[in-house]
């Protein structure tokens, strides 16, 4: 049922995102028109109440609130340039995954149009969308952050603006992503070493499940802090001793007949730490390896 | 004060590790015998309580119980092999960090001079020895590890059995080891994402944390059941998908001046996959690249 007091919502892309996103809003009650590339991709939501705009143009003119959620940036730009007069007025909420310079570029195209700019990041599944606890991160004008608060957090309520750069915004997405691939590749890397002994992954993962909940998060902000501070005092866990240590790792992996790849570069940047002279600070101090960027690294 | 219900027991290694151990045992009321190679080192615990070894015979001929923790097994086998006969009968706990061949040869070893062998891996910095919650892996002797439990679990309440091969302990050791050193590795590459936009690792920390939490521990889980079933289907986040965002993640790394290094090879082992012929599965299958061993991989 639609509720008089929610403001209508167009939903741009069907995806297995867009779907659930243009889903969330009916469930809220909210008017919702949706459009796809491929129109045949409507047909369950228009079955559950949205209404189908034929045309982007009719998507456009249907609600002052446009939420975009296609493959890449190019396809946003592809969908929305024919018709980019319309945009004026409008607020273009683009969760459509990029990197910085893609949220900038987009938010300076939008501006030029007259159009109020959102980049956000979900930062779950599709299964994910509106609840409570779901995670997304919004740059861009904070007007309209502000001013749409209610029909932002339909998708997810935890919904937190970053700042005007959309850019900066999209690094904590990398930034979680990142942490999310590097887990689960250590992870896969576990298991595939239990599995050339022939222990199957499950005796494994309640280990690592506490063992990442009691040892790693808190370690992960004990890491923060040491950052932060730019001192790397320990009397515990040196970077010359994991660096001893990742190196057993890889060769422990090889003579089980598995790829030590993911741990070879984390081995590499501690090596480089330790004969830059900091053998004897935290592990964290690593990150004045990888800060040191591509160019000016060896 | 020594409890006389108590077995005595001997530590030989007394370096930050050795140290924390022989403490855990003075507090629980054990007779401890304690020997170091530089004497000075047991100064400390000999004013709380601990019984001197001049010498390792000393310390092997005071108790049947020798908890030996020292940097690798070479050591290991420079302190002991001299004493070698006096082992018989005795159990020795071997603490030492090792991969899973030195497990097993040092097994072999203390078989041949008639000592009982227990492999251990403490899973926690030396102030986490004795709590109720830290965990240490056993592999070796079942019958040692069943006789003294009790004696056992003052270094750690989760002491766990692995089984009577020493190198499967060593095994889940590494496979914690290689989770936390990856995921670490992933969050330091966030904060510098972040940093390079001038944002404090203090601001990423807590999204990390609940990040950590309540999405990559149950994803990991979920992991391990696909890793087990063999099968890998996904409708949500594919391995195709992944290698993309990859792709892009090392893209913007460089672009915001960092090192991509540590999100490089989990690129390749995901594109390698797709290229496979396994695009549309879930990111676990990426165990099946690591799995195919560093000669027969390309
Ligand atoms: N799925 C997730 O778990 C997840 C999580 C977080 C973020 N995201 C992000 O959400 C975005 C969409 O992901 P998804 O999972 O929904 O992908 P998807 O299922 O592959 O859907 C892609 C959508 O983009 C449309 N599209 C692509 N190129 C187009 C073009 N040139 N013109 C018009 N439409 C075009 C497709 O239209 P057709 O149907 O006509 O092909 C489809 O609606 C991505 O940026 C993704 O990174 C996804
Ligand atoms: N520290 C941790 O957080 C931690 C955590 C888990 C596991 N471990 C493992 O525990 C073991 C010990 O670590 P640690 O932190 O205690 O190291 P440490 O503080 O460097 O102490 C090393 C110990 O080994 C002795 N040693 C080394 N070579 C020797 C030799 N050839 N002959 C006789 N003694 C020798 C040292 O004696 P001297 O005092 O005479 O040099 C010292 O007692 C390592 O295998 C480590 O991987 C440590």
């Amino acid at each position: 049922m639609t509720d008089e007091n929610c403001v209508p919502v167009s939903v741009i892309g069907l995806g297995m995102m867009g779907s659930a996103l243009a889903d969330a809003y009916l469930r809220a009650g909210h008017r919702t028109t949706v459009w796809n590339r491929s129109a045949a991709r409507a047909d369950a939501l228009v079955g559950r109440g949205a209404s189908r705009a034929e045309a982007v143009a009719d998507a456009v003119a249907a609600s002052d609130v446009l939420v975009v959620c296609v493959t890449d940036y190019q396809a946003l730009y592809e969908i929305l340039e024919p018709v980019g007069a319309a945009l004026r007025g409008r607020v273009i909420v683009n969760l459509t995954s990029g990197v910085p310079d893609d949220a900038r570029a987009a938010q300076r195209w939008a501006r030029s149009l007259g159009a109020e700019y959102l980049d956000g990041y979900v930062m779950a599944v599709p299964s994910g969308v509106g609840l409570p606890q779901t995670l997304l991160f919004y740059g861009g004008s904070r007007a309209a952050f502000d001013a749409h608060g209610p029909t932002l957090r339909v998708l997810g309520g935890n919904s937190v603006f970053i700042g005007e750069d959309p850019g900066t915004a999209s690094l904590y997405d990398l930034a979680l992503l990142g942490i999310l691939w590097s887990s689960f590749a250590g992870a896969l890397h576990g298991f595939a070493l239990l599995a050339s002994a022939g222990v199957p992954a499950g005796a494994l993962a309640p280990f690592a499940e506490s063992w990442l909940t009691h040892v790693v998060v808190p370690g992960i902000g004990q890491a923060a802090r040491h950052v932060d501070a730019g001192r790397y005092a320990t009397d515990v866990s040196t970077v010359a001793l994991n660096a001893l240590g990742l190196a057993k790792m890889v060769q422990a992996s090889e003579s089980q007949g598995i790829r030590p790849d993911v741990m070879v570069p984390i081995r590499d940047l501690l090596r480089e730490r330790a004969e830059d002279g900091h053998g004897d600070e935290a592990l964290a101090s690593m990150i004045e390896v990888i800060r040191r960027g591509p160019e000016t690294g060896r």
